[in-house]
């Protein structure tokens, strides 16, 4: 799919199909995150890939609002880094490595979403990641119940021109 | 371009070629990031595109490492939001947001660099932005001047099996 293809068409999927995601593209969507520019390059994440349902099932109950990640054909859990570095950049990497993930997804058709980890004790124990890690966050991954990605008109945004100022910021 | 190849081709540019970017292109850069995911659709940011050489020149000293703006036909400036939200997302939406412009420009053939700004005094003198937005940062944007983008096949990252876990960290 052509790149803007996929910004256009990236929207947060909380419902999916039964049906599988393949492995060759869930290595795609995990190499983009991989690839993914971080603050002198400090690459500060850990991706681990979720596709056993009864493991998904578990996940889903790390917060009131991940749900969702019970039903796709994969989740993948995001984890930060022990301390951020001197400029404060983790947050910031994390996010761009996510993007990159979600539009390789969206490229390939398929959806995901967002969850945040509450207890991340329980995480933990579901996952095995080290003690030094306390945070971690969840992109669920799967093709969409309700419709295919299709590139969205008019999205619910603000207004490109009270958003973009030119030379100046009046 | 296809999305894969501006995953694969993005890289920061530092030194860019005395060409113009088109204005159109340009504003589908900026419209990838104002359609950007956020926490609750909180859409955290504003962008100040920035053209004129002497503006371009001044807003290069906000940091020391924020050199190359002088010299791309474009940057962006990202204006952060007065507060944090309650979940802290701030940071993780703005690098999703730069992402977003970062992988529209590469499927243009448009190179970015990003840059902090130290100096917030300076670039709100020189930009006008409100006194609580306390934050910002810098996308350059140009043409490369070395080498065009193409497809990178071994970035300087992390192996993959060991970013990369399948089921349980270890």
């Amino acid at each position: 799919m052509q790149t803007w293809d996929a910004i256009t068409s990236r929207r947060n999927v909380r419902t999916f199909a039964d049906r599988p995601v393949a492995a060759a593209d869930l290595d795609q969507i995990l190499e983009a995150g991989r690839r993914s520019p971080s603050s002198q390059n400090w690459q500060p994440w850990d991706f681990i890939l979720v596709t056993q349902r009864e493991q998904l099932r578990e996940l889903a109950t790390v917060w009131r609002g991940a749900g969702h990640v019970a039903q796709p054909a994969a989740t993948i859990v995001v984890v930060g880094p022990p301390a951020d570095n001197e400029f404060h950049r983790a947050q910031f990497d994390l996010g761009q490595a996510t993007m990159a993930m979600t539009l390789a997804a969206a490229s390939l058709g398929i959806g995901s979403c967002h969850a945040g980890v509450a207890d991340i004790q329980l995480a933990r124990q579901l996952l095995g990641f080290p003690a030094d890690r306390d945070w971690a966050f969840l992109v669920s991954l799967g093709y969409p119940a309700d419709r295919p990605l299709t590139p969205i008109k008019t999205p619910r945004r603000r207004p490109f021109d009270q958003v973009v100022h030119c030379d100046h910021w009046a």
